[in-house]
């Protein structure tokens, strides 16, 4: 048998980073996605409740691309107590013509984060005011400094605003997004500033019950919602997104059943039964931001064409840096 | 983060044998099953048509293991051009309390032909008639060899008969069934005589049309129909799952998509809406054969409780052995 690549997650780190060519990986995943040639099955998901953890498994097959990936995230949320960081996983990297593994990813979730992000950025630049002067994120984990920092790409504020449920976690987020940008970033109290004053939200958090209220929408303003992966999750107000001007998705069937679109399906709201999705906007297939006053919202569930398009980025850029390890098998 | 241990295919052949030990560790897998605490999700499934080929994905949680194995299972059929077994795949052990990786598995589908041949021991064990003469096998692969050596753990039979489509390959397998075995096996022309000369037939391709027809069944007969694990597959003809005293499943959910159950809902017979599970007659909560003569079907479409177990099994054996290489991640 051919033998397979191993990539850790240090070595990844050294191979792959969060700036303009994951972005334009990211982006080609998407406009991919709106060709209706990926083959992208649903999400396979367990959850262990006596251990507090859930596994989910992602993949896609993207014509052109030698190999397709298949993702699996752990999230075990007792994992802080023990030291250990909630969320882990890895992807495996199969041959799109004889399903023989070409590589192993062992990265701790370190890709996820990446890809996650870049497609807040692309949402961003295809549905943000041209001009943002500041930028608007509600929570303060990973996803938090790696959102801002991967919308900075596309739409260089000068001014980040933050905020969680801990005050001492934002202010840790808003230094960090301060140093890593060398711009202004500040914690705030209420949600509603961040929003009201901010010409780009991401959402970022695990909430359950919505944490960003119809009320504080305004003209020009664009909200990518992250956060909400799973059935139980839900951020945004149900009638923020009957209020938008647009509301799009990354996958209609994804956001349907595990995005903010459950909400507000759920909620009985009248929207378009078929919201556009963001490979289509990016494709020129569907139209995106109509004018600068335009208030649009991108609802991001995660997809396994981000994780094919990401894996296979990050093996060529390790294969060209001759970083790994190769087991004979 | 933890070290992973690297398990190649070498060293799990070295470490695994198909034999009592392994019959038990499945017997287990099925009877906690039916205990109704394993979470074991839906298959995801992608098919790549361009390719010839598919990839399945399972996983369960068995309550009580350290870790849940996820399987990834490719079938890329135009392989053999290449020089390429059709088969492939590895699983990989998480922890079941922190979701880390403990184990990859490149066993290339070793373990998947392990598992799934001692489910069909574990079938024979509680549906065959005690007394087994001769075994059927229809089919001349790699899964007919080890149903027939697995089988033979539990029913020592004295001869095999052995059909498939094509003579001289099932000429191979006989010899392979008697050398591995020390009794007589051959080949016979009619799939008709491997069913009426038999007690216990194992059925193991890939058929779309049913290959052992009603009208062979007799009286003091078991079936294990393994080969159909997709909706396009069928093996056995609808009205001898009607004509059968019990049948069978290893899960109902997957049988009625997947495996011979679906061929018989499908062509619209009256069958017992709620078929018993193998896992429950192991346990003795549902009735297996009532008396010698009774006709028996057990179809089996492979369960991801079943790749936890074997998965679990062979980290612990190669453990034992010293074998595998540690991957600092």
């Amino acid at each position: 048998m051919a033998d397979i690549a191993i990539l850790t997650e240090v070595q990844l780190r050294q191979s792959v980073t969060l700036g303009p060519q994951v972005l334009s990986v990211v982006e080609e995943a998407f406009r991919l996605l709106a060709s209706g040639k990926v083959i992208m099955p649903p999400i396979l998901s367990m959850e262990i409740e006596e251990a507090n953890g859930e596994v989910d498994v992602k993949t896609a097959y993207l014509p052109g691309f030698d190999n397709f990936a298949i993702k699996v995230s752990p999230g075990f949320f007792d994992n802080p107590k023990l030291g250990l960081p909630s969320l882990n996983g890895l992807m495996i990297l199969f041959s799109a013509k004889t399903g023989l593994v070409t590589a192993l990813l062992l990265d701790n979730g370190y890709l996820t984060d990446i890809r996650t992000a870049a497609a807040g950025a692309v949402a961003a630049k295809y549905l943000a005011p041209k001009t943002v002067e500041t930028a608007g994120v509600l929570g303060t984990g990973v996803q938090a400094r790696l959102q801002i920092i991967a919308a900075h790409l596309v739409r260089p504020f000068g001014r980040v605003l933050v905020w969680g449920r801990d005050r001492a976690r934002a202010e840790a987020c808003a230094k960090d997004i301060a140093k890593a940008l060398n711009i202004k970033a500040q914690a705030v109290s209420e949600a509603a500033q961040a929003v009201r004053e901010a010409q780009l939200v991401v959402t970022t958090t695990s909430a359950r019950k919505p944490i960003l209220r119809a009320e504080w929408l305004h003209t020009g303003l664009h909200i990518t919602a992250m956060g909400s992966d799973q059935a139980g999750k839900n951020e945004i107000d149900p009638r923020a997104i009957m209020l938008a001007d647009l509301y799009a998705c990354d996958r209609v069937s994804q956001a349907a059943s595990l995005g903010e679109l459950r909400a507000a399906l759920t909620a009985g709201l009248m929207i378009n039964a078929t919201p556009p999705e963001l490979g289509s906007i990016i494709a020129g297939l569907s139209p995106g931001r109509t004018s600068e006053s335009a208030i649009t919202i991108c609802d991001l569930t995660g997809t396994g064409a981000q994780d094919t398009a990401i894996a296979s980025h990050a093996f060529a850029a390790a294969q060209q840096a001759s970083v790994g390890t190769m087991i004979k098998t």
